[in-house]
């Protein structure tokens, strides 16, 4: 049996990322494909006690490096408990949220720099990756009024826009880094047509290696 | 005025880490310094947090590289909220605990590596390191029997023997390759003569600079 793919969803506070996982997911479970739809930081028990510690609490409870660690904390037991052997068993991965977002919140965002956020990357996933990410991109004031919609603003929906115009920034630089993993969607049009693009790259991507 | 001294106090479960802190710290005040005694993982109220993750659950809860993130995030907060302003403001801290420990548990012991470990120190610390380290050293069982003394046996205190005992030898191993900043001291002996012991390097080591 082939080894399942890794998808992960990127962008910022109100793209629709959630939405577009859960999306793509029943269309791949439609095709009769294994898939879990899982979120970064956490996607197990463990990984989501991290998660609040991550989420909840005063802006500036953490400086950048102790936030990188502990999404790198979380991240390595999701990956050791979680996605890696669902991808050994066949299983695709679907994911709210992955390392691009930590270089993006604390490597750009938070000025940590590539360079500590690379390093973090090679110990604890080595020279694993996504098989495919999609940047979610839309202007920061619509993604904010998204997430102000549906209320109860987390640590990083609370930090100020010039921040969430550079985390912006920082996933377009991500993805023209890397533009064979990495694909870039407009997130501000329709939720079923951004999962049909969504749908129709994932099954060109994979064409060669679908069951 | 002179920057405090940072001092730290490493060795097994039942070593008598904790009492040797707290001993040094009276003689230190009662020659009039301000000293803080602090403990790791922990220290502050976001890094105990991260503490319970660590010590609390199933012994296979994290894997290694898990477990030296987590280590190293509760000692990036220490650090930043508590040690360091401490430290500039002339404040002595005495600490239960530091990096040799994660050395030690995560990279020997748990078989992660020092240079695994090594590079989150100098991600996490830069070139700051302890002014001075007693390593506290006593026979596994003898530590064992008096954590078990205190009852409530924590994460760590329930992994196995063969576990205590590498992490013996590799606090020695620690201070072997470290003999300016480390000094070994035997954790078996009478708890008042060691800390008149430990009292005494303290005070020959930092003779030039006391006020």
């Amino acid at each position: 049996m082939a080894a399942g793919k890794f998808i992960t969803f990127e962008g910022g506070e109100g793209a629709g990322k959630s939405t577009q996982c859960r999306l793509l997911a029943d269309r791949l479970e439609a095709s009769g494909l294994e898939v879990i739809v899982t979120r970064e930081p956490g996607g197990t028990e463990a990984a989501e006690a991290i998660r609040a510690l991550l989420v909840d609490g005063a802006v500036d409870r953490w400086d950048a490096t102790t936030e990188a660690l502990l999404h790198f904390a979380a991240r390595r037991n999701h990956m050791v408990d979680l996605v890696w052997p669902a991808l050994a068993r066949g299983t695709w991965v679907v994911c709210d949220r992955f390392a691009d977002s930590t270089m993006a919140y604390q490597g750009y965002a938070m000025k940590l720099g590539r360079s500590a956020i690379e390093t973090l990357n090679d110990l604890v996933l080595g020279d694993f990756a996504p098989d495919l990410t999609f940047i979610l991109d839309l202007p920061v004031e619509l993604g904010l009024a998204r997430a102000a919609e549906r209320g109860g603003a987390d640590r990083y929906e609370r930090m100020d826009a010039a921040f969430h115009q550079t985390l912006r920034d920082a996933f377009l630089d991500i993805a023209a880094r890397d533009p064979t993993r990495c694909h870039v969607v407009d997130g501000a049009g329709d939720v079923e047509t951004i999962a049909a693009a969504v749908h129709a790259h994932v099954s060109k991507t994979f064409a060669a290696s679908r069951t």
